[in-house]
């Protein structure tokens, strides 16, 4: 689990005094990994404590994060500083939290990103580091996984040594995040715990977490009351609850579907959620009708058609990474879960996206 | 935060499991501090992993736990062991739990342990911790402190290296408590909820998880549909929020009054807020008319007439105890708090337990 946390608005400003102690030298940089959609925005950057050798790299978020991603900037970071680094800050969404987890253990490990994707392959405690979420729904930040889009797979660094030592939860941050983001991340956290709670890994540990996470959903989601500053803080709290929920069972349907999406189209993992989860009537009914109630309320379009023109072959790219995610299909229909999920029967769902 | 936890029924087989890789060498054993309710009790005392130098050490929790009997456990293992301990293995109640973390804090650091009550006072990493919960309610397995009763005062040592590095929580262990120490214990997690909730320091951090927390209780304490099984789970995952809540905001007036009766009368902890905590109508009104309502489901008698025979030098000893729990009277009350609680006020509270 993450060892230290801390919440509040502005506590974003805490971060030099947090880092302080944690400075092995003066040639031991941090660094800053950044949603380069924060360059140029003084407000943030004018905050990032830099000292001595200390650098903000700028990365975009607009794809999905990749091992041969992790790779370069592992390679970047040892050719360009005598020193290992004192540590990792990924100051971001999903995709710069699960890199900047990515970065931190691949900097203490031999090899590359894509020989970790599995389940504790990970040998060596990776370097300290801290995640800073500017938007709420992944969980990234509360995991134990990097989920990283590699060669031959998507799947996610899943270790002990992946968690965070440090994370700042400060809600000011997921301010001015665009409607469909905020939207498709949310829903991120809302599809968690609808997966972890109509699970069969479920326990009671992972519902309560899942049950919280839930309830703050529906207020940020459904209700009316929330003035934006509450609604900030209790999603960003959901997120927490969400990626606690699912660290102690296991998501479904939705998330093996949807990492089929993403590996074929590159679809982000927020949307491509959404659009597989729209579909999922038969698997989760009430979640499903929650899920569109929240869908217009905020008047959220989704694409269409994303599979009208693909072969026969990428279908079945798309059905072998889907199928590929045994205990995702296990915790959401028990471990007969083969009877029912046949090849066509995931072509036909893929069909109508 | 705890680094690691393990959950559900049966979970504490994984021990072994569990230590196995965090023994350094022959010669560093495992120390395993354990409620001596349990000695004799084949179930549990079996299923403890020994090898080696390993020891089981019982203990006795029906007094609260002290800084000179923390002393004596860490003189004791001194003297014993050629090699500092490879780790120090709660088992038990709050007291079990508080006196783990106090003597793993107190092998790596000098002097005695009533040095270190107070807040982050603690120089140096304590050795590894894990804390085995046998009974639920205190929150100790899951928060920064270890509450300690010291010549001076009763205080925790509040640190970052106070937390256990691994929790096992086996709901099936705290199968058998008696019911009133069930109830006393359990009510301990209602009382933090409340405070918690009530308090000015709430954000929404804490809220979330007190939230939970208080749920939870109110299924346990006052649902009619619960089994027995289901029961044992979700207090102990109560148990766990509540912790949560409290160590991201602080608890208050039940606290604060009820550590003076603990370090005057030797009150256990449990009973002791219950005691305190029936008599605050005043600024707690829904909480303590529900937990009259619990009280009176499970047919629980509450001690009666404890300071009616104190001295004046006796009141004034808790009145001051009381006093000195700044935090939690700011929370309850905000920052004027002292213009309300005067010495009067809380002797004439006193008075009527």
């Amino acid at each position: 689990m993450v060892s230290k946390v801390v919440f509040g608005r502005g506590s974003f400003n805490q971060l030099e005094e947090i880092l302080l102690l944690k400075r092995l030298n003066v040639n031991a940089p941090f660094i800053f990994l950044v949603d380069e959609v924060f360059q140029g925005n003084d407000k943030i950057t004018s905050r990032i404590p830099l000292a001595y050798e200390d650098e903000v790299i700028f990365i975009s978020a607009k794809e999905e994060p990749k091992t041969c991603q992790v790779d370069a900037l592992v390679e970047y970071i040892i050719l360009k500083f005598k020193d290992r680094p004192s540590g990792i800050i990924g100051i971001g969404g999903g995709t710069l939290l699960d890199l900047s987890k990515a970065v931190s253990i691949m900097l203490t490990n031999e090899g590359e990103a894509q020989d970790y994707q599995g389940w504790d392959l990970v040998k060596n405690p990776a370097i300290y580091h801290v995640g800073i979420p500017t938007i709420s729904g992944t969980g990234a930040e509360v995991s134990r996984t990097a989920v990283l889009t590699g060669p031959e797979k998507k799947l996610g660094i899943n270790s002990d040594y992946t968690p965070f030592d440090q994370v700042v939860l400060d809600p000011e941050l997921i301010d001015n995040v665009p409607t469909p983001q905020w939207f498709f991340t949310g829903m991120d956290c809302y599809i968690h715990c609808i997966e972890s709670l109509n699970g069969t890994y479920l326990n009671a540990f992972s519902q309560s977490y899942g049950e919280k996470a839930l309830e703050l959903c529906r207020e940020v989601f459904l209700g009316d009351h929330l003035n934006t500053q509450a609604a900030q803080d209790k999603l960003m709290m959901a997120s927490w609850h969400g990626g606690m929920s699912i660290a102690y069972s296991q998501v479904g349907i939705a998330h093996a579907m949807s990492y089929g999406l993403s590996y074929l189209l590159g679809t982000k993992h927020g949307i491509g959620n959404c659009i597989v989860f729209d579909r999922l009537e038969e698997f989760y009914p009430e979640g499903v009708k929650e899920f569109k109630a929240m869908k217009s309320k905020f008047n959220i379009d989704l694409p269409q058609g994303l599979c009208k023109d693909l072969s026969d072959k990428e279908f079945n790219i798309m059905i072998d990474v889907a199928l590929s995610m045994v205990p995702l299909w296990e915790n959401a229909l028990g471990k007969n879960w083969n009877k029912t999920i046949t090849r066509e029967k995931l072509r036909s769902i893929y069909e109508i996206m």
